[in-house]
């Protein structure tokens, strides 16, 4: 198949939908925002061997490209309107495509995201992908500090897709390969925390990002959210911190709750549908201290991922 | 230099933007969109060995990386806003960034661009761009046919770019290194044309997507319009025609202006300071057909550049 051609092809398969005034095949995309919102805009670029195996699923792959990007999204406040993709494939591959949007269009179909453009071209494989929201400006969620006394909130229970690098089961396993951007979550804290991260880098990471070091934070190793996978493949839980604390890939959320807004989680948990744990609480410290079961701590802020330090 | 260091760098290089509420460094970008604007968005890979050379100047491919997406955005009549950049790099390397953003940013300067977020990752040489712009939605220039009896117009004298490929000559190599998005002309344009095309894929092969194959066009070849550099280094105009009519990289637009509105033509050129040349008139043939100055013709189109097709 040529690249028009794939590109035909490709259009044929993405749903029409009213706010793409314009959609694959111009110049560019034309699309109608919602008056009074802010927009949001993200983007990612997922390597062979740096962000995914050789061997992975095309329906995973294309899940996971855009997932990593709602995910950003999702740690905004932000609601997901479009997406823009780059392929970069070594060859004109019809059925490879087919299984990549099976992914990607199953997702965006999911989210209520609408494919409305992007490009084609030869060359090693890697994917980028824009994903563009919108967000009530008093709604935004940024990586500004919180105040001492804000909890420190994560959803679902990160260190399941890590331990899934070193551990073959079939739930961390899903967890890597499929991550579910915290959407409907990310909505529902921005409206009740200011501040907020994609923790995909690793939560000790992530976390220092988000205090930008003005602040500090006590975490409490016991109140660490724990999968069943994880306990069953990991039962001993100071082996667990290392993933929960430094590993990266799950997509979860971090969130700064102020104190009296603390009794609303289990209410958006339950709406939601996600698991919300409070970890830990700020202080003026400026250091990040994990206190351990048998009230001993380690201060260690862990650099997470790099991709220029491998 | 690691990854957060470089990104801390190009941040520190980026100059702030009242529409953007919220920059580099969170996970993603919040940006201020014009109320009743549409909003308009287009990306751009380049790989190193297709797109550039290998030797090229860094400041020329971060300019080069820009500028074929707001090439995208003047095609459709839009003002560019924003952009994000994904760069992936075999290094950190600090020098090498800098050159880059020398160019990347200065052309971002002068057509009010904020770069606003991005993505850096470590692998085979590669940029993605994302342009987002902005445009009244009753001055979208589509890729829709134009009526029968509107006038072929381009913009500056495509050829240059794909002859500066096998002529060495500073006038072309400029064109082909350093190329000028259109974007006053587009502007201007869109106020008059309901169709237009970057024809950074080649004339013929781009007006035939404008075309769509419903209507036709009578292109009037000794009408071309040719540099002096062009002239300098192939005096024979009918071995200019292949550069001029199937040559890319130029980023030059094609736009489709009804007969009655011909007369502004002159004056946006002058306002626009972009050279504007009538080369045909649309038919209903169906064909595209090229006239050679001794009456005869040539029916030909050209495939233009296929990244499958190599």
């Amino acid at each position: 198949m040529s690249e028009f051609e794939l590109i035909a092809h490709l259009r044929a398969r993405v749903p029409p939908d009213d706010s793409v005034v314009v959609g694959i095949g111009d110049d560019a995309a034309v699309l109608r925002p919602r008056a009074g919102r802010d927009l949001v805009a993200t983007t990612d670029t997922l390597i062979e061997g740096v962000h995914f195996r050789a061997g992975i699923e095309a329906a995973d792959l294309g899940r996971l490209a855009l997932a990593a990007n709602l995910s950003d999204l999702a740690a905004m406040g932000a609601t997901p309107r479009w997406a823009l993709l780059s392929l970069t494939l070594p060859a004109a591959d019809r059925d490879w495509l087919d299984g990549f949007l099976d992914g990607f269009l199953a997702l965006a179909a999911a989210t209520g995201t609408a494919l409305a453009g992007g490009n084609m071209t030869r060359g090693h494989l890697s994917i980028t992908v824009q994903a563009l929201g919108e967000v009530e400006p008093e709604r935004v969620m940024t990586r500004s500090d919180g105040r001492p006394g804000d909890r420190v909130v994560v959803t679902g229970t990160p260190g399941d897709a890590a331990a899934a690098l070193e551990h073959d089961h079939p739930g961390l396993n899903a967890r890597l390969q499929r991550p579910e951007p915290r959407l409907a979550a990310g909505r529902a804290l921005a409206g009740i925390a200011r501040c907020g991260i994609d923790i995909s880098d690793g939560l000790l990471s992530d976390l220092a990002h988000l205090l930008k070091g003005t602040t500090g934070a006590r975490l409490e190793l016991d109140r660490l959210p724990v999968s069943t996978a994880l306990t069953r493949v990991v039962p001993n839980p100071s082996a667990r911190w290392p993933y929960q604390l430094s590993g990266g890939s799950d997509y979860e959320l971090c969130v700064l709750v102020p104190p009296d807004r603390e009794p609303e989680l289990p209410d958006i948990a339950r709406r939601t549908a996600t698991p919300l744990t409070v970890i830990g609480t700020l202080d003026d410290s400026g250091r990040i201290v994990c206190v351990r079961p048998d009230g001993g701590y380690f201060e260690t802020i862990n650099a997470g991922w790099d991709h220029f330090r491998v």
